[in-house]
């Protein structure tokens, strides 16, 4: 091993001119993003100009250091170009160190312009990724019909167990649509402006994950009727409804799938299943045809079969128009083929522009996220890293702050504003449980949460401390008793809530990392935009804290209205442990 | 700075989890690559399992080292899961040291398994980048219709020069498709099985990329009738046709746009156009609505106006069902809205599955090579560096073949495979030219070009040694008179030709540099197949090479068929300056 020669080192320097490093991020917009090694470089510039007339249209624009990860520094520009096209190179400094980055090659000197440089054909409007605005706003609250409130025992199923009881994987509890009808003011309440609710559709199941009838509201819950007025209701309290799309397969009790058992290959649904050989079978367990994993109730749907797929969008549309829904969560969605989605995508936008696509993926979700598949994906990665830093203090902010770094530089910032944040679910051990019942750390966790960027969701009880490890006793009853809620939990939330819908920058102004420090648990960081700014302080730690920071202005306690006693120049913070402050920089009126 | 405390270098470690990196090469094999730092790791693992059964279903993979480039080792493994899904990660060896890298982060021992894994959900066939088969094995020939013969007199245009004469930007010669069907015979003769020509349709100038009408062939070229009987000829003898689709501008002379200049924004088609203002106006040389580059007479088509983009793929349709073309090369590819290409895809390979699409991109072109709009591009990249290289004695192999591999590691392999590799075109001087008159570079050039990976492509005249400097000078007309065209270069091409069509592993065999040093010019590399070996030994220099590799068995000279004298486990090739040699492995007998 020996040091580089020289100080800039050349093989971390990346950009590919595509994806989440180059995009359209509105119709007038573009975003580069270029990295470097991580504090190598003082001083990173997007040169770029239009290749037909290079001399008339050029243009130098400073980037900005947005993130650090565990390697690397992330620098971000926005870049107008004149006539809708241009190409670009970058230009880094360290000390009196110049290097020029282009697509062709690494230089020491200015290559000429435009030959070898990145280039940006075209920026067509229609080729824009573009989630519905009103997405990056929404408060959603996830509900599992089945747990939330029995509205009508009239439609319970036959054997119901006593509200509240602990949940077997197999139990019925008759909550349904009328419950949630119920308690819409409490969600207006709490500020919720988006349900997200489990499937509704007819299956056998608690979960109703296994449907038989992709067209019927499910008997125990209520039927059409009871639906639309539960919409109609939600949207006079401006909550929008989001439903959820099993399309990744269906029961084994459905007509479809029960038709390809009866009659084999000769059965009109044969070509909807992925079928390995007939009879249609399951021995030792495993079913000779896919499933969803190995469960053979569950058989996979063929997405790519051109009557599934018409069949499959024709309900995507149905409940669209039907009822005015305003989105799907789409179940199991990364198992699905991409030409099903893109063709999902156009029709649900087609209906309804403003309708909310958000993908169960759990894992990397670049190829969904880039504007002609879903809007949004479910955010564990997120949820597992904040868990994760909250519960581990052998972790350090800096560990943390590149973990969080790295999963805001995998997307476009547009996906990145509406991507589905979320701290448990019904897939999920609960976020109080998760964080050992202890509801201090719960109200940490989603002060991050909150003022974050990306669109939170509250899984129903959550905010009343509801408790539970994984399924099926994360799927308890809600507690609607108030003497058994944990109120004070309920009223951080409302707080938080109310405070994210006062300001848009909570929502999408710039998030960065302020202090996140090696060896240090506390952490600062701020949200921005050109109305306001906020610095958040958090110390996930047994020890209490005192933070300091050089930042101008006089600022005050976001959510109590205190001011914050500071020298001009210099804000220090004290934290007991696990405590945090939301401060924002009193405007200066002249 | 200082020296790693490791020896592998982390940063440099790199994978996404998709598209070049990781993606569908046939319907049961998945390609995973991955990056180390050059010479930096010894071995590297893939290791993969089923998410849903790690436990049952598990594997460890050796990963290949396939290329370098100026940085890093690139690796890269096929992987044939059971149940079409799989998880994966990547272990790193270098001496003791061994290092794990998964979608979540770095680490020193095996993270459990699946738990922050990369994720390969599901595979779908649907979702296949499927290449037509055709393009891998096909030898292309690029005619521009006015220059390549005079075939029927009655057709010229007024006024016309000399034929060779030297060619005015302006200049018209003639040239028509009869003339194109006279000299079916040469092309069949010289082993060509695919044409590509420029614009065939009604247009005012010589090189017909500024279109008035799309539905008609240019009477100066011919008629329907005779573009059919041409289409027959040349399926008579196994030579397929692309033509030219210019949908990015149209003429300012078309009906459409003289109807805009008309009636301005009350013209039926002023939503055909990028039109600033009213009327439309040209001022000092700038016209008031967007062109292709700043060229007034080429006004840029709005292909996301419904009505515009149903009008072009109609087009597209036509051609295809009215004469059986085999595919469209798309003129300024990269100009054109993703979305139009999209849907031009789908209605292509509906009517044709085996269309070849082959889109003008110059700048790297991974969002068009990912299965959903194009086949192909015109890999002027590759011919850059090869002209480069043969150019620049400067230049050592090293960088050469840095290069080379740093571009076949951009695209997915089945892109690399029908790439549309070519030396010249009529945007480019001729390569003769460029290659300073040097018909000996040529013939290494073209002895790269046939013995590479991708879909090899001759601009007309380039065989027989027309030179030419740029635009108008390159597009000179065809020599046919014996004496005075290259017959030794001829030759060459004719050898090489026979050679590509003879062996699959010259044209989809696995492509690896043997040796390429730093500070020496000659080179060599393999291809590879299962059933046959070959090793490319190029002296692209003044002085004659003397090259020797540790290589087992028996060779002989693939083009004389003389066999090499060597021993067992070595080989020595001695090279005259600018000469090559191809060998072939000779098979063993049992």
């Amino acid at each position: 091993m020996h040091a580089n020669e020289t100080n800039i080192q050349l093989e971390c320097l990346h950009h590919v001119p595509h994806s989440n490093w180059a995009y359209l991020y509105d119709k007038d917009t573009f975003h580069l993003r270029v990295r470097t090694k991580a504090d190598n470089v003082n001083e990173v510039i997007a040169v770029t100009g239009d290749k037909y007339d290079w001399d008339t249209y050029h243009h130098e624009q400073k980037m900005l250091k947005v993130a650090t990860d565990q390697f690397f520094d992330y620098w971000e520009v926005s870049v107008k170009p004149e006539h809708r096209r241009f190409s670009y190179g970058f230009r880094f400094h360290s000390g009196d160190e110049t290097v020029w980055m282009i697509e062709t090659g690494i230089f020491r000197q200015q290559p000429g312009p435009p030959g070898g440089y990145y280039d940006r054909p075209y920026i067509h409007e229609i080729d824009l990724f573009r989630a519905p605005e009103w997405a990056k706003s929404a408060i959603f609250y996830q509900i599992m019909p089945e747990r939330f409130a029995n509205g009508d025992p009239d439609n319970d199923p036959k054997e119901i167990s006593i509200w509240g009881e602990k949940p077997a994987t197999e139990s019925f509890f008759g909550g349904d649509i009328q419950g949630i009808i119920d308690h819409l003011d409490y969600l207006a309440d709490l500020g919720i402006t988006a349900i997200y609710l489990t499937p509704i559709f007819e299956a056998p199941s608690n979960h109703k994950y296994d449907t038989t009838d992709y067209k019927k509201v499910d008997p125990h819950f209520g039927d059409l009727e009871l639906l639309k007025t539960f919409v109609k209701a939600a949207h006079s309290r401006q909550i929008r409804v989001v439903l959820d799309a099993v399309f990744n397969h269906i029961s084994a009790k459905s007509p479809q799938f029960r038709d390809v058992i009866e009659h084999g290959e000769l059965s009109k649904f044969a070509g909807w299943f992925h079928i390995h050989s007939y009879p249609v079978e399951v021995r030792e367990g495993n079913p000779n045809y896919d499933a969803f994993g190995f469960f053979a109730q569950m058989p996979k749907l063929n997405t790519s079969n051109p009557e599934t797929r018409e069949f499959l969008l024709d309900i995507a549309g149905y409940w669209l128009q039907e009822v005015g829904i305003d989105g799907w969560r789409l179940d199991v969605a990364n198992e699905i083929d991409h030409a099903f989605w893109r063709d999902f995508r156009k029709l649900v936008k087609d209906i309804n522009p403003e309708a909310y696509i958000i993908g169960e993926v759990w894992n990397d979700s670049l190829r969904w996220l880039q504007g002609d598949q879903f809007d949004s994906v479910m955010n564990y990665p997120l949820s597992d890293r904040l868990i994760e830093y909250i519960r581990n203090s052998e972790l350090d902010a800096r560990t943390f702050a590149a973990h969080i770094s790295h999963l805001l530089m995998r997307y476009p910032q547009q996906a990145n504003e509406v991507l589905f944040n979320l701290l448990a679910s019904h897939d999920t051990p609960r976020i109080l449980t998760l964080l050992e019942g202890d509801s201090q750390k719960l109200k940490l966790a989603i002060a991050f949460l909150f003022t974050f960027t990306g669109t939170p969701c509250i899984f129903y009880g959550d905010e009343i401390g509801l408790e539970g490890e994984a399924d099926p006793d994360c799927r308890k009853c809600m507690i609607w008793e108030e003497e058994e809620q944990n109120r004070d939990l309920f009223e951080c939330y409302k707080l938080l809530i109310h405070l994210r819908k006062e300001f848009p920058a909570l929502r999408t102004g710039r998030f960065r990392f302020l202090k996140a420090e090696e060896q240090e648990r506390p952490f600062v960081y701020e949200r921005r935009d050109e109305h306001s700014h906020f610095t958040i302080w958090m110390n996930p730690s047994e020890q209490p804290a005192s933070l300091s920071l050089a930042l101008e202005g006089r600022w005050r306690d976001a959510l109590n209205g205190e001011p914050v006693d500071a020298a001009e120049d210099h804000l220090q913070v004290h934290l007991e442990p696990f405590c945090f402050k939301i401060l924002v920089k009193e405007q200066t009126q002249e």
